[in-house]
């Protein structure tokens, strides 16, 4: 029995523990992946003040060793199912644990394009994450398709470790940062094919070879999507937890419409979702927790 | 003329400039004293996502490097007078700026004691800043007020330092993290005086000697205050900013009733005032603005 339970140990979840823990709650963390969460997958963060630059697996680890040094008791464990009366219970695929509280941060996951052989492929060809698979494509060249943030600097990333890379985004303007867009615009070996889309992959004896866009073949090594994010919150759907689009909403405390049940970070409804954001959101929600506990 | 002036760098405004910087505004930051703001009066952070620990003024350099590398123009004049019309002018002692958006955060600053000499003996027995003035009390006795988290935090660094520490709370709880509390209660040239208050300081031939409490005198080298704080927002009296208890009204976008004035941080009325929130109210508010300018 804890006072708290968090769910999803990436910056936000991370963020409430080190508070709820430094308010002598008794606290329980469970992650599906790697402590860090979504930004394990991050090649460079430029934006997180108190780092003028740092990789996302460093920022992951810097964050996991507070977790160790503040001994905080974590289960790399699946969430299965959750009920949320007024005691909490949640079910992982060989544990039950139990809370007062909860507090879900479970981030979101890379949207995928729905054509045929997407998931199939992906890993051999197909990925959603240039620093995880980046090095496999060196002096290759690949396509990376979206036209946010996310996209265009990844593909700034990629740029120094493939040959050429091709851009690939359906509209006629990027949406991101005006300096991120330069650079991208300025980067030689980053061609912009702007307002098209892929149309299907191509496989060739069970091999990923390239992409079909409306007017055009390309024959490359790998396909990086990076065109959106959905929210982890599957697990939820069955409770009577309060989504929109798969998001969790909250007040401004992170509170959700279930008494001692809170949320925080990029797993919520929200207009920004950026790290700061997300550490600030946790820690918040871990104020606000121990503040009704000792009410 | 700017996009933006940020009055403040603290990690406040330092955010809000990584992001205004990034999204190409043409940013100006102003600050009185030195790039940090109160963080460099903190001896030391333990919950600031990202760092298990880092001292202050670690985390202030780290600030101001990422303000340097970014070439984010700023000056260190404080700001005599603010004019908000459509037009935002802003004059300090010797110039005058102007933009079409501000963003405040001017953070607070620490309360002192409505005791007579007080004043005139700040910086000669009387200190609100352990990190900056413990080592002159090298092994002597000194005297610390205050009950919230900061009073306590800095009085386990002093501990660290002086001698002996009598800490001085009106109530007979204090009011911080269950850990926190425990730590102070265990070190033991710590004696706790509770229930209890200063009714006038001990001056002898010009020399602070000592406090007086209620029912007894103690002689001590210095007296720490942390009592609470106000915020940073004198300049702004004669304006049309909606202020509670000098505390800045927003919106959660770090709006002010004002269009174009946006503030952040310590300075703005809020329920919690951590350095991970303020941060992230910076971020929030530099969004908003580039997401105006753009529409």
């Amino acid at each position: 029995m804890y006072d708290l339970i968090i769910i999803g140990m990436g910056i936000s979840g991370i963020s409430a523990a080190i508070y709820a823990k430094q308010a002598g709650l008794n606290v329980l963390m469970l992650e599906e992946n790697a402590p860090g969460g979504t930004i394990n997958k991050i090649a460079e963060i430029t934006n997180y003040p108190g780092f003028s630059k740092i990789t996302g697996p460093d920022l992951a680890m810097n964050l996991f060793d507070t977790i160790t040094k503040l001994n905080i008791p974590y289960k790399l464990e699946p969430v299965t199912d959750v009920i949320l009366e007024e005691l909490k219970t949640i079910k992982t695929k060989n544990n039950v644990y139990q809370a007062s509280n909860i507090l879900i941060a479970t981030g979101r996951t890379p949207v995928l394009l729905a054509l045929p052989h997407v998931k199939e492929y992906l890993g051999r060809g197909i990925s959603t994450c240039a620093l995880c698979d980046g090095a496999l494509y060196k002096n290759k060249d690949v396509a990376l398709v979206g036209g946010g943030a996310s996209a265009l600097s990844e593909a700034l990333y990629l740029s120094k470790i493939v040959h050429k890379i091709y851009l690939i985004h359906r509209r006629s303007e990027f949406r991101a940062e005006e300096n991120l867009i330069e650079q991208v615009k300025h980067t030689k070996n980053i061609e912009l094919i702007l307002n098209n889309e892929i149309t299907s992959l191509i496989i060739e004896s069970n091999t990923f070879k390239g992409i079909k866009l409306k007017n055009k073949e390309l024959l490359v090594s790998a396909l990086f999507m990076y065109i959106g994010s959905k929210p982890n919150t599957s697990f939820l759907t069955n409770t009577a937890l309060k989504l929109e689009d798969g998001y969790i909403i909250t007040n401004e405390d992170g509170l959700t419409n279930i008494p001692g049940v809170y949320a925080s970070g990029d797993c919520t409804k929200k207009e920004v979702y950026q790290i700061i954001n997300a550490a600030s959101e946790g820690a918040l929600a871990a104020i606000k927790i121990a503040q009704n506990k000792t009410l």
